[in-house]
């Protein structure tokens, strides 16, 4: 009896942007691993089981999934958005590579999914147009000054950077010191987007610039896209802007 | 009467990863404007119309796209990939900024879609697993200096790099010129991916170590990850290693 794991993503949240490939390996699999809003979305069959957890409980999460899938079973673990963004797919190679012999030899299979910043770019224009960065503001794995560095170099090489896991209650003042940083680098002017549930009925967009960013803006499921100095704003009467990285450079070489 | 544009994903390449939001929108339009294999990859009706065109004339087929949309139309703009990376997203904006007012009333969709790093992290394991960029190598529209600034830089802050545009026959020296830069920061021994074709029949992935890394190892089809000094390779015996960055940030405070 041979089990098999797979990591599904689910994408931002609409049905309508989930893929066949993902729709077809959560009708194949049997037992279900994840966070427990990602397990919710699911609509499973009676003979299939889900067994959700609260977040930062990662590690654990993927080692049980794979004791399953190692006992011959089906099994799925699922993420929202990409499985290989800031979610399951790098915990699940990590409880591999530490974990006994027969995991190496498992059937296991990651299907993608679109990742929230893709979600809330097309919901915007394209901010994502050019040169473009993805960083988590959770410190709970990485020491913060680590973020900040990050987030100053990427800035000042031109990217623009789009902020996974803003906030929490856990995490509550490490947005705000973010945008200090950002703004010790960026024009204040820089377009700022906080997108929140993209594709979702609780969807809420907002633009605003680097100087009236504030992290009351975001929540845990906000995906935030701070602008490159190229990123430009386009005014349409009676729509919201368009927000887009040009593919041409303009400024200085450096 | 009154016309809509829809940018639309198609994702990388399989069916099976196009999503149904991309399907329906490609279902509701009459004009399909894209670089011909795009164009080509659409199961059209009689009554569906493709005006394909070559690369390099993104902001002319915007542009006709646009004026097609403006005449009452229903167009739809076709990417693969994701429309907002590297793509169609940000010369349609654009051309909107710098067109007749008109334009800016269209109504006007973009649908994300898997991009091609996401499609080749998946085949590979969790490359993507933490912090990462992306960068167009291609020095069309911006100067290699800049380039190889930001590449020198998010290395060397500890960033993932997906490298999109690695190379063309117009573009011959630019990879290996990135590959000597990225081996002044980085070690030897980072893992590099060359994801080609991730999900269609011709797919081709490989792993080497940033020493081992060739220019000929890419076409225009590839997409290229390269590994940070966190990302780690994992053995399977009679299966490919999986390349992942861990969730966990193990290095010196920066």
């Amino acid at each position: 009896m041979s089990g098999s794991l797979a990591i599904i993503g689910l994408g931002p949240g609409s049905t309508n942007q989930i893929t066949p490939e993902a729709g077809r390996a959560v009708a194949d699999a049997q037992f279900f691993y994840g966070y427990k809003p990602y397990v919710d979305r699911l609509a499973l069959r009676s003979d299939q089981h889900a067994i959700a957890s609260d977040n930062r409980e990662e590690l654990a999460r993927a080692k049980e999934a794979l004791e399953k899938a190692a006992a011959g079973h089906r099994v799925a673990v699922v993420s929202g958005g990409d499985p290989g963004v800031f979610a399951m797919a790098a915990a699940v190679c990590e409880a591999i590579e530490s974990g006994p012999e027969e995991w190496r030899a498992l059937d296991l299979t990651i299907v993608p999914g679109i990742t929230a910043m893709l979600a809330v770019a097309a919901r915007i224009g394209a901010p994502l147009g050019h040169d473009f960065c993805a960083v988590s503001l959770s410190d709970n794995l990485k020491p913060w000054e680590v973020i900040e560095t990050r987030l100053h170099a990427a800035a000042a090489a031109g990217f623009v950077i789009a902020l996974y896991n803003p906030i929490s209650r856990a995490r509550p003042w490490q947005l705000g010191r973010a945008l200090e940083r950002l703004r010790t680098v960026l024009p204040e002017t820089t377009p700022v987007i906080f997108g929140r549930a993209a594709g979702r009925p609780d969807e809420r967009m907002a633009i605003c610039s680097l100087s009236d960013a504030r992290p009351e803006m975001a929540d845990m499921a906000t995906c935030i896209i701070v602008g490159s100095s190229e990123t430009r704003l386009v005014r349409r009467s009676g729509k919201p802007p368009l927000v887009y990285t040009p593919r041409s450079y303009t400024g200085p070489s450096r």
